[in-house]
């Protein structure tokens, strides 16, 4: 087996270096003094440039080609189809033309806060619009024959059909939008400030690096940190998650430290013996997302979770929480904040009506359907379609997120495939797992986790996705148990 | 001169990646958990390896003996000579050898930590000696016909002559241990514990960051952060010093911290327009460690420091230096402390005979002259030599440096060459600069700091190591001015 050996040696050394500029790029958010952008950039490019050469080489593809024929393992045979895919894509974009999308980033990045702090649609508008037809011919040379959308978010989710996300999008669309109105329409009113008041950022930490710990997050192959917007990067040795800190509402820490936590998890959870190669690294954005959310949404914002939770906060915050309830703190997560134009402060229910304004408006452009000018009163007239509300201004509206200047066309719905597969896997695990709430409520959270490593995490991308979420859940992606855990969760909460 | 530039684009993509490189080393040793020590190994050697494959390529070859013939300016030759003298090494040395020489590394370095610990010389011993080997065929892969020794020298010191260094530290060995003798024998008391005392590491931080920020350190483009062994890594925009803290002696964070940041301002005052090639960076180790020395012991350690220093004591420290005078704390951080096997804890003075001890051992070691077996003994007949008294055992004597477990023979003499330097440059600057002493005493380090990026940092790599400090200071590399200083300084101490 000296091809294989061979195959995966040129494989390890481009993991290698992709991991060198995750540290880099790590690093960037949260240690860079503000002036190492120039280098960095530069560093990250070189990187870049490095690996693609590797992954263009020649020899790699007569390897291949060679193992092809030969009698492998189910996960050598899963590696050789990972990195041949990605091989293929990297033969067919030019390298020039990476650069030029790479350049217009950071040109569109730039521009895009400026845009946003001005509220000044246009001056992000030619950035978008340039990007627009980068990618759309980033999408040509991949695939002449088939929609640039399509490519495009094949290029982040090779194994979920499109068809199959458009469904699940297209089902919540219609679901979401009944029990939103209905809600809009209902008398009740819930608790809002369980988490509001005063907290010093070193109590938080405090308080958040406890969790993580509870959660068995292994600090020995791990870091919690703090950047702007929070993240996760790393491998399974070395896992790095972020968060941020709000003095005046806890929540705004605990959420999001879960949420990346169960990304640590996913990660840390790897095989060993694959670290590497494709076997060894996790399946892609949808799966990684199911993971945090399903720390986030079906643990972190239960009711057993809460009054987990509420000793902790007692014992770190007393003045505060004496007289909260766990039901306040359970009501004031899920509350269903109306009217609310932004994404990431949105509810577990209509933070789907938003990705599905993002979903249809991104294939638009990319496909050519609508032109880059015509963004914002569009954005506008769908929010009020299917939130009901027009938001006041485009930096409230479709100047709120960046992922298009960086031309992440396709990406936005992996959050919603990532709930929806989050509350498919919560399902199944719960049905294996005795009395999993009371777990939760006592803190023992292990055999959660458990059940997740030997059902996703040390699965790797050995299997496709679609028959990874088959062979863990029974089924192949659905959205009713998230449509289930909704009506569920918000027919209680909202006594609808 | 389109030769000129794809020479340029081909140096900067390999100092892109040494760049990446040198922040996945700052994070091993400020950030990285513990378990993140296997992929980082692997990662750096990709990038190694990475380097390697761009040095030796062959159109950078053709590219240097193209532009050999044209007429370049005075920088731009530079950065020709520069990158064909490390190329040449690249091309002599098999990398199989470099992995093997890396992999030792680890190995002893594993072995030296539980050798030490043990005080049991025979575990680091057979490492020892096969690094003394690989380095030894290292030499001979450069230059078969030289002396291994002064083969290794010359790849840390490119341009300091061998008999320049060699003249320095016989000069040094005769004079220094005079005066320590006469030390030795004299009466005098020194006030030592001016440091000592209960000092929050918390509180220490920010007095630490406010004298880097005194000594115009710009961290915009930099650091300041913790870790087991202080050190400085990094580039102009982006410059990362690193400190530790002693919450029983404050002197042994604010010296290290002061020795950082005068590697850091080095840094930080490299030409911005060369940023990426040769006449952009740092010249090799002794002209940095001039510069950190320089902060170190001609600032630092100096009474117009003391008197700067001292009302910010006060601020922070009300209670400990209260009654403490500007004179106690000069005498406590320039004792010098007899009968001490620790160069790390040696004062100025005593410090070089260490040095002598390990260049003279390191020479015979790598020319062959005594066995690994030997090491022990020999050191301490030398210590016994030069500075009156045998090491108690291994561990405080051969075992105490890691630096031969690296593989860096040679490396030792630059401290040494480092510190004569750093006497020579602050006596040109003194001449220059109107009553220097004054300045220091007043906080104004801007005048020195002027005098040192417009005579030896915003020159790059552009003269030749011996030239640089010539044209700085009148003269070659000359022993003379440090012997002064040392004589003048240590009669006044010790009344001599």
């Amino acid at each position: 087996m000296e091809s294989y050996e061979n195959f995966e040696e040129k494989v390890k050394k481009i993991s290698n270096i992709q991991q060198a500029a995750a540290v880099l790029g790590w690093d960037q958010e949260v240690m860079m003094p503000e002036e190492g952008i120039k280098p960095r950039s530069q560093q990250k490019s070189a990187l870049t440039s490095v690996t693609h050469g590797l992954m263009t080489d020649k020899k790699l593809g007569e390897l291949i080609e060679q193992l092809e024929d030969e009698d492998l393992s189910e996960e050598q045979r899963a590696n050789i189809r990972e990195v041949k895919r990605e091989k293929k894509k990297a033969v067919k974009v030019p390298e020039d033309l990476l650069k030029k999308i790479s350049e217009t980033e950071s040109e569109a990045v730039d521009a895009w806060k400026k845009s946003r702090e001005q509220d000044d649609f246009q001056k992000f508008a030619p950035h978008l619009e340039k990007m627009v037809e980068l990618k759309r011919e980033y999408a040509g040379h991949i695939d002449p024959d088939e929609e640039p959308y399509k490519v495009l978010f094949k290029d982040f989710e090779p194994f979920i059909r499109f068809e199959t996300m458009e469904e699940i999008l297209q089902t919540l669309k219609d679901r979401l939008t009944e029990i939103t109105e209905k809600i809009k329409e209902s008398d009740s009113s819930l608790e809002k400030g369980a988490f509001k008041g005063q907290f010093s950022e070193e109590k938080q930490k405090k308080l958040n690096r406890e969790l993580v710990e509870a959660l068995n997050f292994d600090f020995s192959r791990g870091r919690l940190d703090v950047s702007t917007h929070p993240f996760t990067s790393g491998n399974r040795y070395d896992t790095r998650i972020t968060t941020r800190y709000n003095e005046q509402d806890l929540s705004k820490s605990i959420l999001p430290t879960v949420h990346e936590t169960g990304h640590g998890l996913y990660n840390q959870g790897l095989p060993e013996e694959s670290f590497g190669v494709p076997a060894g690294s996790s399946r892609d954005l949808s799966v990684h997302e199911s993971q945090s959310r399903l720390w986030e949404n079906h643990v972190a914002r239960s009711k057993p979770f809460m009054k987990f939770l509420l000793p902790k906060l007692r014992e770190k915050f007393p003045e505060q929480f004496e007289e909260v309830t766990a039901d306040e703190c359970y009501e004031s997560v899920n509350q269903v904040y109306e009217d609310n134009p932004i994404r990431v402060e949105a509810d577990e229910l209509t933070y789907h009506l938003h990705i599905v304004v993002r979903f249809e408006l991104g294939k638009e452009l990319v496909n050519g359907d609508i032109a880059v000018e015509e963004l914002p009163e569009k954005w506008n007239d769908k929010m009020e379609q299917y939130l009901g509300f027009r938001p006041e201004n485009d930096a409230e509206g479709c100047l709120q997120d960046i992922h298009w200047g960086w031309g992440n066309f396709g990406y936005f719905p992996t959050y919603t495939v990532g709930s929806v597969l989050a509350a498919q896997i919560f399902e199944a695990a719960s049905q294996d797992i005795d009395s999993l709430d009371q777990k939760i409520e006592e803190g023992e959270f292990d055999p959660l986790l458990e059940w997740l490593r030997e059902n996703i995490h040390s699965k790797g991308k050995v299997l496709k996705t679609e028959d990874l979420i088959k062979e863990a859940t029974g089924r192949k992606p659905t959205p009713e148990p998230f449509i289930s855990y909704i009506e569920e969760k918000y027919s209680d909460l909202y006594s609808l």
